[in-house]
């Protein structure tokens, strides 16, 4: 399975108040990994990403089957060798057997924050009270964040739009480059004295 | 401490919606093991699924004192010998040294749902300040949920209500019965294409 | 870097209805630890001790850099040698590399209470959306509570005034001293059996 790249180049990156950014985006599923089912969840990350950042970005996309190995392959070498800053995965948090992107996700992250996975069935909770069968988990490799996402779109937009508001904190936190973000779309938060504008 | 049957036959079971469940009930409590305490926990849980399930459903009860081994015992006998879908423990979730509960739930269950922990802690938030000493877990063994519940009848209620909400789409997931819910008692939720009516 | 004792006798001590508690005082930082930067977390917790605490109370109060043997060896000496019921830590529970107080207090403490770190996020997140990025934990070693608190005199305030109100109770269980407190501003909870007055 080959890995996409798209660069979005932004018109006007010299008067840019933030740094470029590398994201990487990971479907778990196998039936999009087999082509038996197109993949919704990436692009609604890639959606996400269009409308609120203001940096100049660009991003790594993969689709990979509900396999531990598979999952984590792919997220250290998007770390490791494609240098992502941040990578947000979908799909595979359920209870089910074939369900494994969280335990994936532990396995390549050296600290886990557990205020993501908290906070994303907190949100989750609000819509369906099956929010609490997500085993969600978001963590650190180095200077990189990862968190895993729901399967569907519309599950994807009620989460990330609010928990993206501390991403760019977390990675000024990591030593990682300052993301801008379009504030009226998600305003995130950085304490005065860590802001650029 | 032998284990009690009931099986409670619905009056109608050809033209049912759901499939016969098996559940487990698990007092824990040092006193109610030796008969020096009347267990009010077990009763209570019992009570709920009486309300609020709609499919046919039998349960196991026993009572065993606050201690690792005797409980995850009798955790593994009623997933591997007796084929529970679902067991509900209540007592031994506290701080206190003798509360070890969690632990041997965690013993015995491949995969942890923390989701569980949280929301029910949340909601005893709701009604005592100390609902953050509860150490409550649930998590899977196999095709069967396991979760613990508070000691006191009132706190069960307050918290079985609501967390069953998600238990019946849970076990479809899992690969386990169809379990039916009285509505107006437990207003499950499944997605869509996932109900029967 | 040595640990400083303070004695805060109260006046009318025969007709009390707490017990002395010991309190310990651990702030996490690399720059107050070689004095660059004059503590102010720790100033804070004292001061919210000296407003709600109504028991006869002492504290130890120690200064140390962000080092996970400097964390607990101090928090094995507050705990085992000095005595003290609870701990509360300020500082070293973000994301960023040299934030290792979580790791130490898990290093220390038989047992989690999972609860702690997902109400003080929860708190925070009220204030910040960055919240989630905390790291905060809490749990027991012997009969004594540890728990982390955030490093801003402001974050701390918002947390522990909330956070203190299961923490008699929470010493009850573990069989440490009977905490009274000022109810006006720190109303903690305790069972109807449970209660001096």
């Amino acid at each position: 399975m080959p890995i996409f790249v798209t660069n979005m180049a932004t018109s006007d990156v010299k008067g840019m108040v933030g740094d470029p950014v590398v994201l990487g985006v990971l479907t778990v599923s196998d039936r999009a990994s087999v082509g038996e089912y197109e993949d919704e969840g990436g692009p609604a990350i890639v959606g996400f990403f269009e409308e609120a950042i203001a940096s100049e970005w660009s991003h790594h996309y993969q689709v990979v089957p509900d396999e531990v190995d598979s999952i984590s392959s792919a997220l250290i070498d998007m770390v490791d060798n494609l240098g992502c800053d941040v990578i947000v995965t979908t799909g595979g948090t359920g209870p089910a057997k074939r369900d494994v992107t969280p335990e994936a996700t532990e396995l390549v992250c050296e600290r886990i924050l557990p205020g993501f996975g908290e906070q994303m069935r907190s949100i989750s909770l609000q819509f369906v009270p099956t929010a609490i069968l997500s085993r969600q988990v978001g963590g650190t490799r180095g200077k990189s964040l990862i968190f895993n996402l729901p399967g569907r779109p519309k599950a994807i937009r009620e989460t990330i739009d609010e928990i993206w508001k501390s991403v760019p904190y977390c990675l000024d936190l990591l030593g990682g480059p300052y993301i801008d973000m379009n504030d009226d779309v998600c305003n995130a938060f950085r304490p005065k004295n860590a802001r650029r504008r």
